[in-house]
């Protein structure tokens, strides 16, 4: 990961226009507009292993992916994304003020990450990003980690472990997530990974939550064993189709944008006149 | 199915061109042009189950599929395929000849397809396509199947065990297998499928015979269960990369080309010339 400012063309951002946040907050109601996004490769992999960073599509969506965190109030990953990468989550795009840096939201129901070590947290004291907010279900944290964190203007968010979970298995409770951060004030929510975060809200009913999908398929195969991104079949026989699917090229990758709520046709629609 | 003819654009065959095998056959050396075929779901998946015929993509794709058909001299399928599906394995593009009808190639070790009781032969009976060639390993197929193939002008190819298999587990001798086909004045080939013939090509060295890639995504998600793309991962770490990738949206489905073999960029690009 360079320093240097990443450019996404204005051709670009107009075709991806239709599938972002609305540029002045709207009343969505008790959720933020949820964006779900990720780059797979053509046997939908996200890494070739557990905790294993792989590059898997070019600069052009690299600069992709920091244009739509500068389009959204906050960023969503997963534990295991962090502990893992130990990634930057903030926006390099040229020219964004620390005003417009994205909220960086960690998933991690028992507090394994380390956030004072982290370079996120160290990007936010820096003034180059945002503090993250820490969603878990244990509400003594370490002393240390705590105050590192609060005094970079971040926070842990408690959830009530039958908010934070559903009780059908060991599953994220996403309404209750979503409905806790937009209670924190951030309209639009951008949600990067990793594999368990995404297989997770692409099923029944957690997929009604989702306003949008925009994701990025590098023409590579991983093979077998990598990380895929593919839902927990509910229904037998039955697809997940994307609707209002649109195909952008990019590099050397290619971009699908769509929505899965029914209802987000329409509204897809009037945004788009 | 339906019986009537597809059309397929003079501009989307330009886009496909670069990939298709030349019109006037060139020597190719003791192998086909072979071109790998196939559609899949954004989580790779060619069908919901096996044996389940599973509809993926839409009506344009479709028509490409018959216009690849028209431009290669076989079809090349798995024993699973027509055991499932019962294909007609012809080409439905306008205006086609029975002379310009693709030679369908059916991959089926131990003659567990009964050809006789086959869509495919009773079309070659109205002369609505050519008989098939199955590719076996046993030298006694049951004689009416036999005696009903040949006389619709298809046959029996027998290959030795050591040929049609390789001795590293069960897999598939593709060198022998195109070798033999190109010994019948095959010059160009497009592989279908199913899943187990499709994944046997893409890793090395045989993804080494295979001169072009186009496949299709559409924008759906089949689930965790399904028939999938994705090679055995045979070099730990390594990633196997489409070369000279082109997207092209058709419909709502986005098809791919590439190809795999590093000598095949500078024939492409005189080709493209």
């Amino acid at each position: 990961m360079g320093s240097s400012a990443l450019v996404f063309s204005p051709y670009d951002r107009e075709v991806l226009e239709p599938y972002l946040p609305p540029r002045t907050p709207a009343n969505h109601g008790s959720l933020p507009f949820s964006t779900l996004t990720f780059a797979t490769s053509l046997d939908s992999a996200i890494s070739l292993s557990p905790g294993v960073q792989t590059i898997l599509s070019g600069p052009e969506s690299k600069a992709m992916t920091h244009y739509l965190r500068s389009r959204h109030e906050a960023i969503l990953v997963g534990v295991g994304t962090v502990m893992a990468d130990d990634p930057s989550l903030n926006c390099r795009l040229e020219g964004i003020t620390l005003e417009q840096q994205p909220r960086p939201v960690v998933i991690d129901p028992v507090v394994r990450w380390d956030v004072a070590k982290s370079k996120c947290l160290s990007l936010a004291q820096q003034g180059k990003g945002k503090a993250p907010y820490i969603v878990c279900i244990q509400s003594n944290p370490p002393f240390g980690q705590r105050k590192a964190l609060e005094a970079a203007g971040g926070k842990y968010i408690y959830m009530g472990f039958e908010d934070a979970m559903t009780d059908d298995g060991f599953r994220f409770g996403w309404n209750s997530i979503l409905t806790a951060l937009r209670d924190e004030g951030l309209h639009s929510l951008m949600i990067e990974g990793g594999g368990s975060i995404i297989n997770s809200l692409l099923v029944p009913p957690e997929v009604e939550l989702i306003s949008s999908v925009i994701l990025t398929i590098a023409p590579t195969w991983l093979g077998q064993g990598g990380v895929t991104i593919s839902p927990e079949r509910k229904e037998k026989q039955k697809q997940l189709r994307l609707q209002h699917p649109k195909w952008h090229p990019l590099g050397e990758d290619i971009i699908l944008c769509g929505t899965l709520r029914a209802d987000r046709g329409n509204w897809l629609q009037q945004h788009s006149k």
